[in-house]
């Protein structure tokens, strides 16, 4: 646990093709008035309660825990609000980095976003041929903004 | 986890003597806009990472996860809430049911409270002598009201 350092891209989705299937993820937020994160999250057989600080330039405190997902499940219908984000992760290895590629669905369908974990910030890295804009600092790309401002919903 | 039925009473200082010298709980509160509860708390070398639902009737949805002391801690220092709530608990069995009372210290002190789980709501209990008022259905008892509220500030 501790400090997670990332940056965010939009995916080129013209140079894009998903490397397999992915794994489904079904997340929900408990919105906290501090501004902190609150998260539940299945993907497959597996819960997470994960809590996040705030973010300070590319850096966040983080701590995950695996938890069973029968109480991941009754955890997003009887405390996290709604709606809850669904999306397909494709994780991919370039040099030594893992890309985490997130295609959204339901009422986020259409944006799919890049994210890639640092151990140090201003670290070099290789941007994959598709990779688009960085969107490392704004903050209409969190997961937890997007439930109640889905991306289909956004004036370009 | 799944579902807590507790009832509250104050303790009756005059006839409540502790029965060992207890434990020391440390907790703090990340504050929800819901009004669910998620909680971090430390007992001795052990750290515990909770979540609740709101209360109905006596009845309240809780999950409870034991986390690393060391995450515990950090996690109050950069997510929870200030001031944090410090208490010795007592454990005491009387009949088949065991009570927690609750001393609390800092600006809460010269408060005591008991706690008794059950297992179904309206079950008979039988109450010990140094129990006082009830006060399940009073939210001012509750720890995350007394973060902000203290009970040395309160007016009677």
């Amino acid at each position: 646990m501790g400090i997670e350092i990332e940056r965010k891209f939009l995916v080129n989705l013209d140079k894009w093709f998903p490397p397999d299937n992915g794994l489904v993820y079904r997340q929900g937020y408990i919105y906290t008035i501090s501004g902190n994160t609150v998260r539940v999250r299945i993907v497959g057989a597996q819960g997470y309660l994960t809590l996040k600080g705030k973010t300070k330039g590319q850096t966040r405190s983080e701590f995950e825990y695996s938890i069973p997902v029968e109480e991941a499940e009754e955890m997003l219908q009887t405390l996290c609000d709604r709606p809850f984000i669904e999306k397909i992760r494709y994780k991919i290895l370039v040099g030594n980095l893992t890309w985490e590629v997130d295609e959204f669905l339901g009422e986020n369908k259409g944006l799919t976003m890049a994210e890639v974990e640092l151990t140090e910030e201003n670290q070099d890295i290789i941007l994959p041929e598709w990779i688009g804009e960085e969107v490392t600092d704004d903050l209409r790309y969190y997961n937890s903004y997007l439930v109640n401002n889905p991306f289909s919903q956004w004036r370009t």
